[in-house]
């Protein structure tokens, strides 16, 4: 508390990122990072990068990161926007379409950054419960807001929805921005990119930090109907005129290029996904249905944040969540390679035989 | 316009950047970029950087980072916020230390930049005029305020503020931040770095885009009492957890290091800012005094906007401001090589004996 902070510093509860522990030798499944490195191409294309030219500015309006994306996803370059990651993408969404005198409307158990941008930008907000089986009910957002967001497979659940379902609601919702924000969409769900063109209200928010394996890079974008764009470009351009780098964006280009690298990259993750689920309920947990790459997972009798604990002298590393309480049975389990799934079910074995 | 947009989007006038021209071979004298590319022991650790690594996150809190920085200052690495460029830093010292009841101060003439921070967080401000000189007056600033910022040097003027004018306004002005923008500092003014463990409402603000030769890589950070950097460091874990992705920490963190390369490159450009001076004042130029890697000049006889179109027609971009009308006659001109320098001395030549 000091006399020289701005007001809503005060009030601010900053989110809090999962741990990156630097210690050497960990089964790191806490913040569902690909267990696969980059595409070759992209480690080439960044490798050229570090040259006498980054002494010049990138270019403010990443216009060739923007036509890579827009070329792989059949768009244009219009309906894209990009950020230093989609938490910053996120933020100025929330500051430029989602702030409205009527509430933001997002699940009670989501994201927890969410709470955290209505904060800092001051947005009235209202939360929908989750249905007892932890599914989004798009039907309970029928209700006067001033834009929905949720993720689309949910966090930290990993549940997808149906692509039916959300255009349910772009049909009864025409009047306030919905945002799907797909970061985990590429690991088994359905994404509403195809449905951008088609409704006027639709943002859709992809990361390159999970399937495309570029979490150290920081590379985010939206993509929606031009005017969308439009309003996230004029609070970019009033907050940092260049928030891609030359790294940032080469590497970006390239991993977008590079289609059939990442199809295997989700293909691989999906596979080890269906088989520690299968492991996992041998040892008695049950696990959510996921589309993610990680798992929501609870031991029959053992408590999640035992489990977390003693993983963690094993040096396993999994995500637990205290709050809300109805979550705190579970832990959560970023998808790493086969050989990390067989080190986890073994610890795991061991843990509940001691118990 | 559209019914999607947040209140703030309709009033937002955004920052227009100096012009990042697609085009070769053009002397590039627009963006204050250094001529000089970084230091060949930053190039090395950067390449390191295209790796399997890049699949995580990189430190949220950025500790090496901020580790390498301190240590060049002399302070603690609790003295140290970074950002994804001086501009997002400002941009989150606005939001977090300059919004308050009392307008904030600036300079009329300045990084035009500061009014558009202003504008995306509805912070109340007042310009404060610059001198017939177009010196600052700080003087002047000697009234209630919620908060003073000003770069050292001025932008666009270059020119620079004695230490102990700074020192004599910290002393006065007690209840609210005075933050220096120390974005060009190194070219030949008086860093208030060293009076930051003597007054807790000074904040200084660093770019590694000038002196250090990264533009393209987007590092920025600030300096000040601990609990200035925690007001930032809460906004930033509001905003987005992870700014500084893998290369940009590593290229910072060797560009610190290397002091040497970076003093050998601030008296080269140095030196060649006294030269150039000296021969514009035979082409019947007046330049104002230049603590920074430009240089504002004006012509006895020429309009600013006429030389600065006959040069880009010669493929030699400097920079324009039409507004304020007081700097209209005036051209910014980046200091680049002496090559560059024999270029548009000689443009010049011809540019006013044509006209």
């Amino acid at each position: 508390m000091s006399q020289f902070w701005s007001d809503v510093v005060h009030k601010l509860t900053p989110y809090v990122p999962g741990e990156q522990p630097k210690l050497d030798n960990l089964v790191k499944l806490n913040t569902n990072e690909n267990p696969y490195g980059p595409s070759p191409k992209v480690l080439a294309a960044l490798k050229l990068e570090a040259a006498e030219t980054l002494r010049l500015y990138p270019d403010p309006n990443s216009d060739a990161l923007k036509a890579a994306i827009a070329q792989a996803h059949q768009l244009s370059a219009a309906q894209v926007f990009v950020g230093n990651g989609s938490d910053e993408v996120l933020a100025h969404v929330f500051q430029a379409l989602l702030k409205h005198s009527r509430p933001l409307l997002f699940p009670d158990i989501t994201y927890s950054f969410y709470p955290v941008y209505c904060g800092l930008y001051d947005i009235d907000y209202q939360t929908i419960a989750l249905a007892d089986d932890f599914t989004i009910k798009l039907e309970d957002y029928d209700q006067p807001n001033g834009g929905i967001v949720f993720p689309n497979p949910n966090a930290p659940t990993g549940i997808p929805l149906a692509l039916a379902e959300i255009e349910k609601l772009l049909q009864i919702n025409k009047h306030s921005v919905v945002v799907v924000d797909e970061a985990y969409v590429d690991f088994g769900a359905e994404s509403a990119v195809k449905l951008i063109n088609t409704y006027p209200n639709l943002l859709v928010v992809h990361t390159l930090s999970k399937a495309r394996s570029l979490a150290g890079l920081r590379v985010g974008y939206a993509l929606g109907a031009v005017d969308l764009i439009e309003a996230l470009t004029r609070v970019k351009d009033s907050f940092n005129s260049y928030p891609i780098d030359r790294f940032a964006s080469a590497g970006a280009i390239a991993a977008m290029q590079d289609q059939a690298y990442f199809q295997a990259t989700c293909d691989k993750v999906m596979a080890t996904r269906a088989a520690l689920i299968k492991e996992l309920h041998g040892l008695d947990f049950s696990v959510l249905p996921s589309g993610a790459n990680f798992i929501f997972a609870k031991h029959a009798t053992m408590d999640g944040a035992e489990i977390t604990a003693l993983l963690r002298q094993k040096n396993i590393i999994v995500r637990h969540f205290k709050a809300p309480s109805r979550i705190a049975p579970y832990v959560r389990i970023s998808i790493g390679t086969d050989a990390q799934s067989a080190i986890l079910l073994s610890a795991l074995a061991e843990v509940i035989h001691s118990a």
